[in-house]
């Protein structure tokens, strides 16, 4: 290898231990080197550059946390960590109506939130690039301080994005093929990445130790829309154009509810908060609130109805899981993913849609088929958008 | 590299030169060299060392055949083509009470066809192997004479193929998880490969030079039931399980018609012949004959009532287009291919089908995403499972 390559490869080995650090949390560089594939010479010496940058640092190990090798020779339990104020991060998650902005620190996680309301529907262009420009160059001076360089904006959305990072169709707008990333980026300086999100979800999942094996991932996300982020052979799956995985436009009947997308009968007309919150209407009088994209309190009061047993919203919620089984069993029928995690805050009823679901799948996919995919919920505790844009906006980094 | 990585890494160069010759057809070597990235003179010394076994020959260029390269230094035009006798391989077709062996040639070339009938669905595992041990053995002792050693059986079927080799469910029996691979291949003496129908055909369509570099390719095929193979990042999609892509059993409705998997309303249910034929014969008196593998004759003679024009018959392929665009839509908001081909048997009545299957997708799915798959039809003048089956072996030689 000549200067430039041996630098590259350098660059590209700090990288990788800054990730694994990310997704692992704290480790042994015994345990770094073996996840990494490097000698435990070359990871020390890479980890001693970070250190010196001001990206890592060695913590106290505790009990049963170092790794094997180092127990063995008896040596003090020493892990790395990640400097969680050495650099900061900033995603914003557009949603009908809605901008949320999160700060994420160098470890990924979440410091802090803000919503902001702005009519998306009608916006034009020019005006939505620049309250967004202006949105975030306030979030970042505001909330930035002290946390190290801001190294970028992941910004995430419901609808297409296309392979050039353009948006080419999104239920929060009216606008179309809006190219929102360089205006974006020239506006507040920092790089910017866009992203669908629940294709942010999807890598923030498959980023998990726990997930990270398995070749073949659909994640649903149920919540203002009907989302899917496919993996397949281990990685996203993007098609060529850059727009998969619409498992909320897959249909139910051509003849059912009018969707966003202005289509029938697709599964998110029946399974997104604002189908249920309309369906919910016409059986209940409920009190005054947004309709379009209703609030966690507004669809809570409906999951409250069902819990306490009204037969009108524990008929509504199953309904509800046999479409949702019905979806399922064409992802089956067509990708046959080795699990199927079903999140977003639509997993708030999944009590009352559980058991319907899995009955529609068995009466709609024959049992060798079924038996191939497992269906697990995942609560939303936290909102793995801000999570996945932060990742990838991290993993951009060279470290 | 030491011998052994030497003799393996010519061994990996024959191959794929037969391979580039059995797809592209008679290559000056020249061209051979651009095709597998070799210098001209590495390609020379493996064909003249596949010239030494027989299994190419030099073959004078027609006028514009020859490679740039040797047109531009005034060599005369020659040619590497395959020996088309050097070997044989025996394709194997098992559908619904029915059994078609095929012989191909060195070049993949289909060179007979025998039709046996079989009790296939009522059929123990022991007499299965038997009978078709037996059926495979008689077709090569009749028929491999003068056309080279015999390289192996590629057997193809509709049904779920799992990735172990063992025929997990097929319509064509009511045995289960039958592992066929091995048995079979004790009692012929020959290696095996088992596949399912429509991943060989589209294998050997993309094996084809016009469609090799379509990245993500859907072939769906119409016929004794429909099946679907689908090429994703350039490579045949088979989930972990080995069985995907079983998109005839996408639902359209479920409340429809009964399926030949036992559930209702899957996309088969309305469009493999047994489902047409059973629609016809509830609209008209159709003459004898199978019907739960209705003859080519049988499905022509109700084409052609269509081609007349009786409006029930017009109606009945117009039904059949809705539920097809119908199925379509759901891949393309899953998968969103570059292109999906329909072929197979079925295909002779795509000009009854088409408008309404384009008008049904319209209906279904929304422009932007529509427009990142074409759809296109391709007539069945050859049987591809065959051409798919020879391929599967035929590759699998070490050359």
């Amino acid at each position: 290898m000549n200067k430039i390559e041996i630098e590259q490869a350098s660059a590209a080995s700090r990288a990788r231990i800054l990730r694994l650090l990310r997704i692992h949390g704290r480790l042994a560089r015994i345990d770094l080197a073996r996840l990494i594939g490097l000698s435990p010479a070359t990871v020390s010496s890479i980890t001693a550059d970070l250190m010196k940058d001001g990206l890592v640092r060695e913590v106290p190990g505790e009990e049963g946390q170092a790794g094997e090798g180092e127990r063995a020779r008896g040596r003090p339990k020493v892990l790395i960590d990640l400097v969680a104020d050495a650099a900061c991060v900033i995603a914003a998650k557009i949603s009908i109506n809605e901008i949320q902005l999160a700060l994420g620190d160098f470890t990924g996680a979440v410091r802090a939130v803000e919503t902001m309301h702005l009519g998306t529907r009608e916006i034009a262009a020019e005006a939505l690039i620049e309250r967004l420009g202006e949105a975030i160059a306030d979030f970042r001076a505001r909330l930035t301080r002290g946390r190290g360089p801001c190294l970028g904006v992941g910004m995430a959305l419901q609808g297409i994005v296309g392979k050039s990072s353009v948006l080419t169709w999104s239920p929060a707008f009216s606008l179309r093929d809006l190219p929102l990333v360089d205006p974006v980026a020239a506006r507040v300086g920092l790089p910017v990445i866009l992203i669908n999100d629940a294709n942010a979800i999807a890598l923030a999942i498959h980023d998990r130790p726990a997930y990270a094996e398995i070749a073949n991932l659909g994640v649903v996300m149920l919540g203002a829309g009907v989302g899917m982020g496919l993996i397949l052979g281990g990685q996203l799956y993007t098609a060529t154009s850059g727009a998969a995985a619409e498992f909320g436009h897959t249909k139910y009947h051509q003849g059912g509810p009018l969707c966003m997308c202005g289509k029938r009968g697709c599964i998110e007309s029946y399974l997104a908060d604002y189908a249920i919150h309309r369906d919910a209407s016409t059986l209940f009088d409920l009190p005054g609130g947004e309709v379009q994209h209703p609030s966690e309190d507004q669809m809570r009061s409906i999951v409250a109805r069902a819990d306490q047993g009204d037969p009108r919203a524990v008929e509504l919620y199953s309904q509800i899981g046999r479409v949702l089984g019905f979806g399922l069993g064409n992802l089956i029928a067509l990708v046959s993913p080795d699990l199927v995690i079903v999140t977003g805050p639509g997993v708030r009823a999944w009590r009352h849609i559980e058991s319907r679901m899995r009955r529609g799948l068995s009466d709609a996919v024959i049992g060798t088929l079924l038996a191939n995919t497992r269906i697990e919920p995942m609560s939303w505790d936290e909102d793995l958008v801000f999570r996945g844009a932060f990742g990838q906006v991290l993993d951009r980094q060279p470290g």
